[in-house]
């Protein structure tokens, strides 16, 4: 099969939240793509599919394009065995989109997947298009356009650095930092994934932590502060906010100050 | 001093190299600046200051604005005492941007400074601001507006993700990763700032690495595969593509494939 009847896929990083971290290169791939596939995670994540579409509308202008929405596989946010339940759900998500693919675009087709932040970091779109390619039984191409992570967003408000002059940065998720505490040989750790507020199981009195959370968007909350003083805080804000949209995306940034 | 006549300057993130990896926010500051404060690095880095410049030209309408350059201070590379060194750097380059703000920008003015990839990560920038701030000599606001690091850009190329499933991942230079090794704890390692090539101190056999340099420009290139069948053509690689163009910005993934 040669190259011009194979289907293209773009894996759009559409950035934390705010439509204005769309880039002209991602813009760009938006408007090539003939088809959008947008998973639906349910009721009380609508806002996300309402915000795809929103930025559809402010940024596409061919007008004669489609979206395929199918609703997202399930899993247990809080398995026995993570990294089986992990993959399980990664296998489920191929066999969706392995089925978009082949039902909803032509062979010689550009699509497009939008991916919140930068598709790069803590999702599994990427991966999962190399388990689809894999199977072999839907042939296409992708490319990857990177976005604005949350991460850099989250710093980017607290204007301050991810790093420390020098020093090393550890990005890791809440499961993590709750198994293995703050690391003894980082000075700061960026943790993602966290439904538990994980820095709760810390007690070292000389960290200060950077919270956000939807970040970008007009919901955006920022608190920073020694973790000491406004952890309590950022728990009661994060499960009242939570409570009142129904879906949290959040991340955080521990800092230990140091004297080296 | 009221707000509104306070200076305010925008520190922009302007991507790896492309100019398409501008984001339609960076856009929007570019053209509420009415000067513009770049470094320039000296004449093998003249690229530099020559594509900031043609971002301007490409993204900014209005044609009153300013452009004012001063010569960068220098810095020992490979100092003995790197701690030092970086503090003595960064109070001279506050001299240089505090002397630049008071000349400069009129009090009401909005001023910018163009980073290279994220501002956030491994660039001194918000810390020498907020060291001008802090002296009281020159009195201004300034926001942070993310950009797509490097980093992101290097792992979009090579179609991977930073992180494998629910693992960790270090984000370090050059210098720790030869003074430290390849870390015990962590499968997925971010070299930055590595003058070195300090993966060729490293013995894992099971060590997997993605290499980029001149990330989004049309000068890109990049190499991945096992480090010890790769490795000694990326220094080749790196060296020549050095020494032709003067410069080199490059960074590399370590990956260890690990079974748990």
């Amino acid at each position: 099969m040669g190259v011009s009847h194979m289907r293209k896929i773009f894996i759009i990083g559409i950035g934390a939240g705010d439509p204005r971290q769309m880039t002209v290169e991602a813009i760009e791939r938006l408007n090539e793509a003939e088809v959008f596939f947008f998973l639906d995670k349910g009721d009380n994540k609508r806002d996300l599919v309402e915000a795809r579409q929103a930025i559809l509308d402010r940024f596409v202008e061919r007008s004669d394009y489609r979206v395929v929405t199918s609703a997202d596989v399930g899993r247990d946010r809080d398995p026995a065995d993570y990294v089986a339940t992990v993959a399980d759900w990664h296998n489920r998500r191929s066999d969706l989109y392995e089925r978009m693919f082949l039902d909803e675009l032509p062979e010689h087709g550009i699509g497009a997947i939008l991916a919140w932040g930068d598709p790069t970091l803590y999702d599994n779109v990427i991966a999962v298009l190399e388990e689809v390619r894999s199977r072999g039984r839907v042939a296409f191409d992708y490319e990857v356009v990177p976005g604005i992570s949350s991460v850099s967003t989250l710093v980017a408000r607290h204007r301050t650095s991810l790093n420390q002059v020098g020093k090393s940065v550890l990005v890791t998720t809440g499961r993590r930092l709750a198994a293995e505490g703050f690391p003894s040989d980082v000075d700061d750790v960026v943790v993602m994934l966290d439904a538990h507020c994980s820095f709760t199981t810390l007690d070292d009195g000389d960290l200060h932590i950077y919270w956000g959370a939807y970040l970008g968007t007009p919901d955006e909350i920022v608190i920073a502060g020694p973790l000491g003083e406004v952890g309590a805080r950022i728990v009661a804000v994060r499960a009242e906010a939570r409570e009142r949209k129904g879906w949290i995306m959040d991340t955080y940034l521990l800092r230990r100050r140091s004297g080296s």
